[in-house]
């Protein structure tokens, strides 16, 4: 990746380590709704940024087949709990045809509410046995919100992302200690959180009720 | 507090909730360096902004006594490290006479390295047996790194932010509870963290080997 694409994704946010952004990508032309979301960590090492994804997820097997994707940066929780656990509905996405891409017919689906969207393009694929990782190279930066003009700190919505994240861990396993954490989330939602982070919050609870 | 300031302040990342940001304010004039820096939680409910300090601290004693200062966006966690438990260096710091201010005599430091710099005025002051409650007002909001366009969504520098707290707590109650929920964020740190995050929490650490 040439360094200043390298400077430019870190401007938006995407650093080294792990960015937590939601990803957008095509579904087959056979599935009821045409595009799926889901929170992927976008890993930043050594000057390359790659997907690590899980075999079965809607992720990898969009990403699979498709080279084109959207990275979805916003502060909306709501959106992150909904797309942890749920389909998203149609409405949420747009499809555009982006000015550097318009020689190709390929359109890549983006969050509306989103107020960055990083566009990727996969270069390379390696399969383990259950994990899929996939080369990835940021070709085109926009700001769909020029609005908001800061960063968010909040210990709500970072405790929201937490959750989501223990909340998956907690369905594949059981496990107490998951649970566990998910409460402590809870308490900073509740202490620290915007409205918007305590509803998502209880989107992510309900799942504690599911058979 | 007028609801266009309300939403700008919101487009700047001060939400609904507790916002975690660096406040910066003026010494008094005997102190050694001019400016203090301190992560703290600015506070917005019901349309309403405010600070509760706990009595004793550093920003407790400048805004008990000066009318103006600084909040800080950054996504720089060693300055969050470094803030919360030493004083930062002079050179960190930058005094301006901002324009709307320029009439008054008063100049006020913020950080040379924060991306958005909140600029607000103490409006109303209230004190408990341990806390003094500010009631503030945001005056200017200032875009010193233009180039900064998207936002960090990085359990790293989440991870970082509540350590910082939660060692706070240990140093104040040397509860293991509290030293329990630093190693769990250095985990995080050293999985999804930038170099700086991983910089930052070593110096929160070094803090454990304190006499």
């Amino acid at each position: 990746m040439e360094s200043g694409i390298f400077k430019t994704a870190e401007n938006f946010g995407l650093t080294e380590g792990i960015s937590e952004l939601i990803l957008t990508t095509k579904n087959a032309k056979d599935d009821k709704i045409s595009a799926n979301a889901a929170p992927i960590g976008i890993i930043q090492k050594n000057g390359k940024l790659f997907l690590r994804l899980f075999k079965g997820s809607k992720t990898y097997e969009n990403l699979k087949r498709e080279d084109f994707f959207a990275a979805n940066i916003t502060d909306d929780s709501v959106l992150y709990a909904k797309s942890t656990f749920y389909d998203l509905d149609e409405s949420q996405f747009e499809c555009k045809e982006y000015q550097p891409l318009s020689t190709l017919a390929e359109k890549i689906p983006a969050l509306k509410k989103a107020d960055r969207v990083v566009l990727f393009k996969c270069v390379g694929r390696k399969e383990t046995e259950d994990l899929l990782i996939i080369d990835v190279e940021p070709i085109e930066f926009v700001i769909q919100n020029a609005g908001k003009s800061g960063f968010i700190v909040n210990r709500g919505f970072n405790a929201v992302i937490e959750a989501c994240i223990y909340m998956t861990r907690y369905e594949l396993t059981k496990n107490q200690e998951y649970a566990d954490k998910i409460y402590q989330m809870q308490e900073i939602v509740l202490k620290c959180g915007r409205a918007e982070d305590k509803e998502a919050f209880e989107i992510i609870m309900k799942r504690f009720q599911k058979p």
